[in-house]
C-alpha cells in the first residue's frame, strides 16, 4: 500500500497503534505537540540520539525493514546501557522516499517495537516527512537511573581492569559477508547466520549496565559501537589516562574462527570492527570479587595505566602502540571506505 | 575550513565548547554515551522531536546556516510551548554532506545556541555523521512542567472561545518571496524583510504558553506548523468536537498587507500557510477575565462548536466548509509541491 493512500496523519494513526500502552509513565503519548511523560522523582534523566542514513549507516539490499527498526532503536539503548541506565522512552524522527510502501514502514515499526519491549520502552512520539534522498532515521531514547550511580567515561584510574562484556568483531565480520558479491559467501550456515544477526540484530547489553551501574563497581564505561581502539581511546582521554590490552585476551565468538571466507583474521575484526554494542568498563582491583558475584559475561582484556598512551600486548609477548582505527566520519585521512 | 581536517571527535569538541554549561542542571553533557540531566522532582517530562531535511524542509539557497539553526530549534522550542512547558534541554542529530565547511557547522551551532539560550535552553548532546544526499537534522528537545497543567489538544469543548496569537501567514509569504525568481519582489524593504525573517527564523511562543498553562485556563493547544485549517483540524478531531472561525477576525501583519508583489490575498496565506509557530488555543467563556489579564497578544478568532465540521464565517457572512489545506508530507492528492 503507497504511503499516500494513508497520509501524513494516516501514517501517524498507523505509529500510535503499534506503540505500548502504559497510562501510568506516558501522559500524553504520539499524537500530540509533544509527550509527557513521569519519571521516578529522583532519578536523573538520560537522553541519547543516533541518526542512521541509506547508503552510509546502512544499505537496503542488504537489511529488512524489520531488522533496521530493531538496530535503529538497539544502538540507542546500547548507550543509555553504557551509562548504567534503565531506558523508559523513545522518539523516532523518520524521512521516508517514495520508494517505500506503507507495509515496510510498518515492518520497521515492528522491529523497533520488538527491541524497546524487550527492554521496557514506550515510542511516544516522533515525526515523520518525506524523503527525495533515501531513508533517513532519527531515534531518541530517555533514560533514567539513581543520580549518584551514573557510569561516565571519564572515571577510569590507573590500575584498573579493563573488561568487555561478549564477544568482540562479529559484527564486522557479519558486514563484511552481507557485503560480499561472493553469493557463496554469503550461504547461510548457522555460523554465518550468528555473524549477520550481530551485525543486522545487536542487543543492547541493558542488564549487564543496571548490574554495574546498581553495584557502583564500574569506574568507567562505554558502548563498542566505534571499534574497541577508539571506544577505548574515548575512555583513555577523557580519564587522563593510558591503557595495555592483551590481544590474546580479547573475547571471539566461535563462529567467528570457523568462518573460513572471511578476509581478515578475527582479532582485526576485534580490534577495529565496530558496531558490536559490547560494553567496555573498567573496574578497581579491589572490586573484583564483586564483579564475579555479579555474573555478568565479561572478559578481563586489560589495565588502565598512567600516562596517555595505548599499547596491545601480542600473544609473542611484543608490544605495540594501539591506535583508534575504528569508525570515523569526517576522517582525516581516509583509511577505508564503504557504507556501514 | 575542511570538516576532515578536525575529524568526527574534533568537530564534536568544536561543539560542545559551544554549549552553555550549568552543572546543577546538567550531570554529563555532550561528549559522553548520553547526557545525565536533572529535572524538578515533580514535574512531568515532555519530549519532542522535528526532523529537516535539505530539498523538503529548507534550501541552503535561501537560507544561512545561522538562520538554519535557530530555525531548526525553534521548530521544537514551539513544540513544547504548545504543551505549555519550559523547555531544558535539546539534542541535534546532524548529518553532513561534503559540501560544508567546518565555518558551516560552526554557523549552524550559533544559529541553534542562540535560539535555545533566548528560551533557557541547554544544548547537551546529539550525533554528527556524514551524509551523501544533503544536509539533513534532526532536533529533540526536552522540556518540563507541573504534571496537572499539560495543555493537550484534546480538551476543547463546545463553547469554548478559539484564540490564536501574533499574526498569521507571514512565514509562508515570506517563503513566497524567497522562493521568488524575479530578484525585483526581493527587494529587501523593511516589509519584506520581516516577512523573510518569520520564515527564516521563527520565534517560539514559549513565554505566552507558560502563562497560559500556569494560569490552567486553556482547555486545549496546538502551535500553528501545519497552517492554521490543519491544526485547528487536529484540536477539532482530537477533541471531538467541531469550530467555526471567523475569517476578517484573522489576525494580519500589516507587512503582509503592503508587499504589492506577493501572488495570493494575504488572508490565503493566513488559512494554510503554516509554519507561524504562533499558539492556536481554546479558553471557555468563563474564563475569558483571566486571558485578558496576562497581557498575551492574542486574538479571538472563533468558536469551538458541537459535532465534527469545521467552518469558516466570511466577511459578507457567507460560511462554507473550512478544511484543512495545510502541508501534508504524504498528501492523498496532491495539491502542492515544492521545498518547505
Amino acid at each position: 500500500m503507497k504511503i499516500s493512500s494513508l497520509g501524513e496523519f494516516g501514517l501517524i494513526e498507523r505509529i500510535r497503534r503499534t506503540a505500548t500502552r502504559d497510562a501510568k509513565r506516558v501522559r500524553v503519548g504520539i499524537g500530540d505537540d509533544a509527550a509527557a511523560l513521569l519519571l521516578s522523582p529522583d532519578s536523573a534523566l538520560l537522553a541519547t540520539t543516533d541518526m542512521l542514513l541509506e547508503g552510509v549507516h546502512f544499505d537496503l539490499a542488504t537489511t529488512g525493514l524489520y531488522s533496521l527498526g530493531w538496530k535503529s532503536a538497539a544502538v540507542n539503548l546500547s548507550d543509555i546501557a553504557a551509562m548504567g541506565g534503565a531506558p523508559r522512552f523513545c522518539l523516532t524522527a523518520l524521512g521516508i522516499p517514495p520508494s517505500l510502501t506503507a507495509g515496510d514502514i510498518s515492518a520497521f515499526y515492528r522491529g523497533v517495537n520488538a527491541c524497546l519491549q524487550k527492554f521496557g520502552t514506550i515510542l511516544v512520539g516522533g515525526d515523520t516527512c518525506s524523503s527525495r534522498k533515501g531513508l533517513v532515521i532519527s531515534v531518541t531514547v530517555l533514560g533514567e537511573m539513581e543520580k549518584k550511580r551514573v557510569i561516565t567515561r571519564s572515571g577510569a584510574r590507573p590500575g584498573d581492569l579493563l573488561f568487555v562484556t561478549g564477544t568482540l568483531g562479529d559484527s564486522a565480520a557479519g558486514l563484511e559477508i552481507l557485503r560480499s558479491a561472493d553469493r557463496g559467501v554469503r550461504s547461510r550456515t548457522p555460523a554465518v547466520r550468528k555473524l549477520i544477526e550481530r551485525h543486522l540484530r545487536p542487543v543492547p547489553r541493558v542488564e549487564w549496565g543496571r548490574k554495574l551501574a546498581d553495584s557502583g563497581i564500574a569506574s568507567a564505561m562505554i558502548d563498542v559501537s566505534d571499534g574497541l581502539s577508539s571506544d577505548l581511546g574515548h575512555i583513555c582521554e577523557q580519564s587522563g589516562v593510558g591503557a595495555e590490552v592483551l590481544a590474546d585476551r580479547i573475547p571471539l565468538s566461535k563462529e567467528i574462527g570457523t568462518v573460513k571466507a572471511l578476509q581478515r583474521q578475527p582479532l582485526e575484526y576485534a580490534l577495529s570492527g565496530g558496531e558490536d554494542y559490547e560494553l567496555l568498563f573498567t573496574v578497581p582491583p579491589a572490586r573484583l570479587r564483586t564483579l564475579r558475584a555479579l555474573r555478568i559475561a565479561a572478559t578481563e582484556i586489560g589495565t588502565i595505566t598512567r600516562g596517555s598512551g595505548m599499547r596491545l600486548v601480542r600473544k609473542d609477548g611484543l608490544s605495540g602502540p594501539f591506535t583508534a582505527t575504528g569508525y570515523d566520519h569526517f576522517p582525516q585521512k581516509r583509511k577505508r571506505g564503504g557504507t556501514r
